[in-house]
């Protein structure tokens, strides 16, 4: 199972190292992390740097594409070549996936015309700015196309996908080689448990600092 | 908050990944990857590359270490440099933590000895040998030391740590910045909730390939 991840500067590196986490783990698993050059990719908190080990000139086909989000996703949807791969890539894709704002750059590819679609709580409209139908989801699978959530729901959707690809006992058992037996202290995951003050005050953290 | 996260060869990525995407947005955090020398580091899969923008000589105290998990932990184990960095660091810290068979390596730089703390499921019986006294919990908080069980735990570690450093309205605001609202597609996250059989099989997977 031959996976792409896409990598760029100041994307969130946890929309890309959860799924990877479990997409690596695949039967006779390849996968690539690639970026508009090859090379030291720094992520959004500016503590933290990725390497792509490939350009996109160098990886035309994949069976999974995963695109994640993170502030840098604007200058993404701003670059005419990274958004023709991501159009050419899903061409030749089983599935083509996105985490957090990564639906953006799906969409701002052409890939989300009209297709139901999630993101991160706090880009919802900004999504159907961009011609997709908008859905509040943990992750929302559309044919071939399978959009997360913010951030943290990239894990939830990579495990879906592995049941789809390799039966749910494959999924249950990377499940628990990653303990994931999720015990958040909180119950403020998501805009719908969250205080409405919360909401509004990480709001403006996400379209101030961006995230 | 300085934050001092270890990196290590085939170390598993998201065990600090997780812990870091919190952490590193603690109010005035500074964060540093910190691995024996500076530089590239290859994590558990062979796939992903992490930058380590410090050796251990360079960094001398942290308000908080994190120790990962992975099959590298062994080799750290054995080498006394990196162990004297960890027990010397574990002198300076407000918060020392483990992730997965992190605790492995916190428990061979004796900053373990006698105190309850958990790691990856699979490895409970080797962190007793180590001299902890292991508990099979999501994480563990022994005074200043707090151990989380394997993977994906991290996450609800730091979580939790960000509460005790800055107050629960804080946490809830990253958790929803985040959007840890999980949802696993499947209950087997945890050996107390997976079928026998599957437990066995990831056991056997474990120990085969490391992880």
């Amino acid at each position: 199972m031959k996976t792409a991840i896409l990598l760029y500067e100041n994307m969130t590196a946890l929309d890309a190292i959860g799924p990877y986490e479990i997409l690596s783990r695949l039967p006779g698993a390849e996968l690539t992390f690639v970026a508009r050059n090859a090379g030291p990719v720094r992520t959004d908190t500016g503590f933290l740097t990725l390497v792509a080990t490939a350009g996109i000139a160098d990886v035309t086909s994949a069976d999974i594409l995963l695109v994640p989000g993170g502030p840098g996703d604007e200058t993404v949807r701003a670059d005419a070549a990274t958004l023709d791969w991501v159009a050419g890539m899903h061409e030749t894709t089983r599935w083509t996936t996105s985490v957090c704002t990564g639906a953006l750059i799906l969409a701002a590819a052409g890939v989300l015309e009209g297709v139901p679609a999630t993101t991160h709580w706090a880009s919802i409209d900004e999504l159907r700015g961009l011609g997709a139908e908008p859905v509040q989801a943990r992750f929302v699978e559309s044919g071939k196309i399978i959009t997360a959530a913010g951030v943290s729901a990239g894990i939830d959707m990579a495990l879906h996908l592995t049941a789809a690809a390799c039966g749910d006992d494959y999924a249950k058992a990377l499940q628990l080689g990653i303990e994931y037996d999720p015990q958040p202290p909180f119950d403020s995951g998501s805009p719908a448990k969250a205080p409405a003050e919360l909401i509004e005050l990480v709001r403006a953290t996400l379209s101030g600092a961006g995230a």
